[in-house]
């Protein structure tokens, strides 16, 4: 049992969904209103690690016609266990990453413009500079493409594959984002709001890496000394920004 | 008679063009919700297939003037059997498509800034991406300049010939879009909000085509694996994004 | 007397002024609505040719704080007739303009980014397309730069005389705007409103035409035929484009 | 004691903070309305100079929890004189600013898109027209990279040091900006009002400036008389832009 776990009264399963499709119905809502997407074109979820069970969006509905109700929940190995809605079709890929890395919390993807022009140029994301290096530690990596049996024979599962095989050994809570080649980004954090919030920041950061790119295509990457210094000042024991710990990650 | 009309009470001629016309002229303000046009450079037309008659936004009319009622209707001939003001001054375009293909429903033209940039540059739209793959089965063709004798009589018809002659033996509901050379977009679906709908799509994929390029000037087609995974997720017989049979085209 | 005062009651000078001042405040308000302004950057004017009296907005007036009664009215030689703050800064340019061109009634200036990027860059704005078609039967020159001893004495003179040195034997009616080097875009119409119009359809050519130059760096001008064909159906005496005459330039 | 003071009633220093807190909360939110920021990657601070306390945003708080209640003010060496939350990790820069130029009364710092592409490829803004001249005599500079030891031990002082010593001999009224290398734009003026306006203009002369070296890469600097002339009618004794004495810097 957590730390976060033992400072608060013990809630029931029932308690945890409830608030839980309530984040994860509002982070789909802040897609929006971060002008992430056109039409439907992104999915938030989130996990209740005690449980196993993901609250994600239903497939293909519009933002105004979400609710928290309407969220479909899913156990890890993807069946629904609450919702009449069929979950998003990125549900698999989803899961991939809450099966593998025990501390993500919330996963978000999109087909936000800047984002997925690197996707589809097929290049990692530089870190150019100190507002990438406030939220990622290092470029952003881009997969390599999906051979054609991995698109013919799930799909969806295998783009998780995929990203779990590009962030290898690296700490996905240090670069929590990714660009799937041809496809678009991903991004996830320690619960749904900092997935979004990430997502964000992966879209302003690839909208800025192009211009700089186009202003000096000579630019080297960040000074390294800089990237750890502006990583750390917001991340990890010795973070002085922001007001308290719950401002940090 | 077709299957749709089977499933509903049989409706009346005027009934079916009092909702046609709302429908179009609703389309229409979406062309302003969606951005995708300035002052009154955009048109939305769509067709009741019973009894072959066209409604369609009139020409020069400032968005916040128009109402169902004075949407103008006109047989596929192109005379004007409803209203008082002129029909839209590219009808004669639209009306190529409908007696082309039967299965169009309603067609949109814009002057949309990133889609109407590839048609001054004369170049197809490439499909470079899944956000592509997932509407369009494939590049957004381009057509040759008219000729300055198609210029000089029969304009509008001839722009509606040129873009047939591209579109040749394709599905035109597979590619619903196309960008006429010189000038821009024009779009189309079963119904005017489709047609709509594909045209704030091209208007995205042609941004971040342009963006890809620029990222990578080197970019390949999409891997035809992925293109047909995408679109056929979405369209046909073994769809599965969404919810019902209705959120497939 | 012009036609267009015999078909109307005739009106007093201070019915006619009021009446502009009215139009011009409307006319500067529209500026920031289509969101051609940066703080206080832009300033639009209207002539009445009866009286030869022009109204303009105050210089370095935020927006808000403008209303009709604010404006300037100053004669074509630059006197302040009527208000207590100071007119526009650029007076002097408005001010050739309806010295040299009897058919030009309203006269607009911005900032507006994207023409302003094709004045730094010291370009005419291309004809590439048929947006640019339906308003400018050309391509939008760019003036010469000023020498030192105009830009030393009697500036903005020296702007309007630049001005009508580029447009030369050219008819201003036909393409009703300039971008002047190093500065950015001045354009015209029959009055404040059109030339409103016309600042908004350079802003949206302006950006087109570097988006398509991206795409294509090898594209023509658009083909003479096409710029005739759409010019004219909007404009002239054959015009077909809109509801009736009026809607005719 | 500055003529400023000799012409209003003396104020104590708790009216003059009251009044410096509301002015620095609302340039922060200014900095919102004008599109500048992202979350919170942005604060502006202001001084008063009699006493030599700085009203700065505190470190971390979304721009909807501001108030003047919870902005903090520090003394000249960074000591919090009032306030329960922990100053902008930035506060050290700015009290540079202060420390060294006695005509500042306002910084901004923001992560503003185009002028931060500019501070990632580490190239200064040249000022290639008008709207530049307006108001920065020259071009926007652009700092050295730190160096690691500047980095390692109090990188945020270090910050402002280099740009002390990037503007050197130069007046920093006169160009009220700079773009730090791999960082992203400061700004400053007489109060934190006139800092945001500058930091709005550095963004969009950022902006513009691109987009003039796409157009034409080989584009000079603006005209040194032009350059003169713009900047002299708006600053200076000659001024002539605006309406009184006040509007002038």
């Amino acid at each position: 049992m957590s730390e976060h776990i033992l400072m608060q009264p013990v809630s029931t399963q029932s308690e945890r969904l409830r608030k839980l499709r309530h984040d994860v119905w509002q982070a789909n809502l802040d897609l929006q209103r971060h002008n992430l997407v056109t039409f439907t074109w992104g999915n938030v979820s989130a996990i209740d690690r005690e449980s196993g069970l993901v609250v994600i969006k239903p497939s293909g509905v519009a933002y105004e016609d979400l609710s928290a109700d309407n969220m479909v929940v899913v156990d890890l190995a993807g069946h629904v266990v609450e919702g009449d809605l069929n979950p998003s079709s990125d549900t698999a890929t989803h899961l991939v990453l809450y099966r593998t890395y025990p501390h993500i919390g919330g996963v978000v993807h999109t087909h936000s413009p800047h984002a997925t022009s690197w996707a589809q140029a097929g290049k990692a994301i530089p870190a150019l500079g100190t507002t990438h290096a406030d939220y990622f530690y290092g470029s952003i990596p881009c997969t390599r493409p999906l051979t054609n049996g991995e698109i013919a024979h799930d799909y969806e599962l295998n783009t998780g594959v995929v990203i779990v095989e590009t962030i290898a050994e690296q700490d996905p809570m240090a670069i929590p984002g990714i660009i799937v080649n041809e496809h678009g980004p991903f991004s996830w954090g320690k619960d749904a709001h900092q997935a979004v919030h990430n997502a964000v920041v992966m879209e302003v950061v690839a909208s800025m890496a192009l211009q700089t790119l186009q202003i000096n295509p000579a630019v080297q990457f960040i000074n390294q000394a800089l990237l750890d210094k502006h990583y750390l000042r917001k991340h990890g024991a010795n973070a002085y920004y922001g007001q308290t710990a719950t401002n940090k990650k």
